[in-house]
């Protein structure tokens, strides 16, 4: 059975929405965010206390993109996944690490000097510097954006990953300043039956076990 | 013919020790660092601006740990790719991302906000807070080290993912803070001869083409 440990709207979601888009069985543990903080007993199961971690018999991952590309290759076969062979691979392995290491983690860097430090550790400078950073990356980044665009010619994994970033940004109302190109592609997405899936599990999830959703400050300041 | 445009000691420095690694044959072209600022002509050439930009034919790529993968596989077999039927597929995976999300982009910070920003832009806070987090992820996610390790049971792209950062935090100064398990690890990793091959293709490379080595700002502060 895969154990995904999950908070909600985090990086975790992305093992939860490829989860809920191939069909798998699962089980959802839910943990307040940051887990470091609020549920400081996760660190016997996790040392580095980030999320996500997925369980998988003896196999434990903790990289939300590594784990959609485990998850589609060795639990598939699966249309989100692309072989070597398929024209679409290296825009495929290029998407999946783009909407991580150069979408998501500029983000965190908003998140946390913008609302989650307290008042007087705050930066809004620095918060302002990683969201120029990424709305700069996502705009080049996606060029290539045209009608039915997705990262690898169809529906995968990439998907997913970069998908992810965009709804972060919606949390930090970054979202104000995407292209109508990004807008689009981000309703393509977030239209899918398996995104609806993911949030509707995540949600029931919270509720029987008693989970608060992660905050992601928007009451503190914009 | 594969073409990688490369700053020294940046992260296309992993692309590139993959390469002499598999003995591929490659161009390697050479840019002063930053190239957003330092050969705005690149601009044209990749309108991100970043580097690595892996250029195979039509394929284009700008992760450096995917094009790691792209190289074992698309251009293999080589022992350096692991595949999903393998024991250590969800390590390599895991480590390949972990070694740029997770260990790289931390320690950008640590660089922007110590070193390259002018005096009056630098935020050692911000330098401290992620320094520390470098140095906690590190240890806490090889903390399974042990004589022999490699991230996926042998030397695979992940170690390559992953030495880079370590390869960056001696560029930084952070080397100091390793434990005796992965300063162990770090000199199996920079002991192989592809590690020693990479440097000198890089040095050539500097010599023939006149451009500048990366300044780390080893001179600025410490």
């Amino acid at each position: 059975m895969l154990v995904l440990h999950h908070c909600s709207d985090a990086r975790s979601f992305r093992p939860l929405w490829v989860m809920e888009e191939m069909g798998l069985p699962y089980e959802l543990r839910m943990l307040p965010f940051p887990p470091r903080v609020a549920a400081s007993t996760y660190l016997s199961t996790n040392p580095l206390g980030t999320i996500p971690l997925l369980e998988d018999g003896d196999v434990r991952m903790t990289e939300s993109a590594a784990i959609c590309q485990y998850l589609v290759s060795r639990h598939g076969p699966s249309p989100l996944d692309v072989a070597p062979e398929e024209p679409g691979y290296a825009a495929f392995l290029n998407g999946l690490h783009f909407g991580e290491a150069t979408l998501t983690f500029p983000q965190t860097l908003v998140l946390r000097y913008r609302r989650l430090e307290p008042p007087e550790r705050r930066l809004p400078e620095v918060a302002d510097d990683y969201a120029r950073w990424f709305l700069s990356r996502l705009r080049k980044g996606l060029s290539g954006l045209e009608g039915g665009f997705y990262a690898a010619g169809r529906f995968t994994a990439a998907d997913v990953s970069i998908g992810y970033a965009l709804l972060l940004a919606t949390k930090l109302g970054l979202d104000a300043q995407f292209t109508p190109d990004i807008r689009d592609y981000w309703a393509r997405l977030s239209d899918r039956p398996g995104y609806a899936r993911s949030q509707a599990a995540q949600d029931a999830a919270l509720m029987t076990q008693h989970v608060t959703p992660t905050d992601f400050g928007d009451r503190v300041s914009s």
